[in-house]
């Protein structure tokens, strides 16, 4: 069934030309790259780029929760909006402005922001960090029409500050329960404001929270809540809770990893790496646990510059390393590379038995 | 018989510690990460690195002659040592020493050097630049021993030159038919010098002429040569030809490249890219040509920094692109890429029907 669905919205992209609302502009799909990813809407030829990223890019300083953040949030949708029966696009109905002012504080010019006002001498920390929308439509009397829609919102699990302009950084730890009544608060507030809008009036909203890492996390932060409120409702009814964390192989100081296991396969996989080449700069990896088990791993390895055949058997020997030391049944990927950029890369998703590699060359 | 050998060696890689030369290190092999890929060997866990492809390395100035001359020597080494036959190891056999003065000028203090030497205020072209040596092994009662050696030679197309220390840089471009007349007599004294050697003396030595490309190319040069000499042989007897140039898409000027058609499919994809984006940097392709006919291309497209979900689309976008215009049966490999790093590729091997993607991204 879900294949069949899949199928049909990749006829509609290859071979015709859907017609959209405003009648003249011509709207196509990209084909899907793969089982469980959402084709996503071309109009006439161009991409319709997310009016709140941009935003997001220069109020994070830290990529990893910039990156994760938006990945995450694709992964709640697609529980909640099949992706073989909802097309993607990026948030349109937020606008940049709104996005602004959002996460701004709240003042007389600022009536809109999410973030507390600031009397003054006081410290009080902003929480909102971020906002994503992603939009999914579907086809409706020959229409590509919105219905339905994914909010999510970064919040800050550590406050930056400085006591004058330019003054040195302070920092202030936000406890978890501080993050998640504030989290809810602006929950409900979004979702009133998207009601009052007539094209997200009576769609079903899904507003997921996440809690930022702190600005020199070497992985970024986790989702922790999300709601899924049906068409026209005003505020949130029940709470999904999600049990996601990140961590750092090897990890530093006390630090505990729900499994330690994993860790001790990474470490045997690391030494038999590091013993390969004579200087060998660092191996470390991203590991993502959801419910206390490993559900993915990123292992990143970096290199001196090695020549091509060096890289070719270093890559064929990582591959039976993996295969013999890290963790089973779980989706990982190995990048290789050097400053010069990636060099090769590993991959096995969760179902498979074996990794897949590539050695990436030049002519 | 091919899918068998291959067997048979992986279960020694993998299963046994074969005993090496001397007793007492322990020889190991990587397993093969695909097929018609070489096996290499691994000394006590260490990879044993070349001894020639470090002076290389600071003898080179473009990056893209580096890579491409090692590339393009294995695949030579692949017609004469069957993969599944022999096991692959860096070059060994010529030591640093000698290749820092094999690659210097012929002089009273380096009797060795294999560029001519230079009387005061004559400008005598280097036409020496590079040389690789790959080692092929074979297990013979229980060790496993050299039983073959490719070795290239990469020579100037350009001479760069300045008059005195630290002045202008001058050019001179190098002929065909000179580089080819020096390549050839460089490869005979090579070979009467590897025949002097116990290890070298009696095995089979493929010797092949690389024409780098200039240095400010953004592609690398191309084998036009190689001779397979049989155990024992002191000379070459016959040279075989190689028929293969690497281009650059969009070609610059009034270069033509084999196959005009190639070059407008191409530029049809480009555009489609260039198109998705507001503004996307560049699309650019190395592609390489064999007998005249298209055997490879790898496409590079520089993108700003883009978000998850704006990569993951525009990957998608590609794929149905790519399947549409750019050549078929034919190797091709995408990288989409920003100043961060490579964001997402694309990939088709020769026989395969449809490009397989992958995003990368943190957790």
């Amino acid at each position: 069934m879900l294949a069949v669905s899949a199928v049909v919205l990749a006829a509609c992209g290859n071979q015709n030309k859907m017609s959209s609302n405003s009648g003249s502009t011509k709207t196509e799909l990209t084909g899907s790259n793969s089982s469980g990813n959402y084709q996503s809407v071309i109009q006439d030829g161009h991409y319709q780029t997310s009016k709140s990223s941009g935003v997001n890019e220069q109020q994070t300083s830290n990529q990893f929760n910039l990156e994760g953040f938006q990945h995450g949030l694709l992964d709640i949708s697609k529980k909640e909006f099949d992706p073989s029966k909802y097309v993607f696009q990026e948030g349109q109905q937020i606008s940049t402005e709104q996005t602004y002012n959002w996460l701004g504080r709240k003042t007389k010019d600022n009536p809109d922001g999410l973030n507390p006002e600031q009397p003054d001498k006081q410290v009080v920390p902003e929480y909102l960090q971020q906002i994503d929308e992603q939009d999914f439509l579907q086809q409706t009397g020959g229409k590509l029409q919105l219905k339905g829609m994914t909010i999510g919102l970064g919040l800050n699990s550590v406050y930056y500050y400085t006591k004058e302009k330019y003054g040195a950084q302070y920092s202030k730890k936000l406890s978890d329960d501080e993050i998640q009544a504030k989290g809810k608060e602006m929950v409900n507030e979004i979702l009133k404001r998207m009601r009052e809008k007539p094209e997200t009036k009576d769609i079903p909203i899904v507003i997921a929270l996440y809690k930022a890492a702190p600005d020199d996390s070497l992985v970024g932060g986790n989702f922790f809540a999300y709601s899924m409120n049906r068409a026209g409702s005003k505020s949130v009814d029940t709470w999904n809770k999600i049990n996601q964390k990140n961590y750092v192989f090897p990890t530093a100081g006390n630090e505990k990893v729900p499994n330690a296991n994993d860790e001790s396969s990474f470490e045997q996989f690391k030494n038999k790496a590091q013993s390969y080449f004579p200087n060998l700069s660092g191996v470390t990896a991203q590991a993502q646990y959801t419910d206390g088990t490993l559900t993915g791993m990123h292992v990143n390895i970096t290199t001196q510059f090695y020549s091509y055949t060096e890289i070719n058997s270093f890559t064929q020997y990582l591959q039976t390393a993996a295969q013999k030391y890290l963790p089973r049944n779980v989706p990982i990927e190995i990048t290789v590379g050097s400053t010069n950029g990636v060099q090769s890369y590993l991959n096995r998703d969760r179902d498979a038995r074996k990794f897949t590699t590539h050695v990436f060359n030049n002519y």
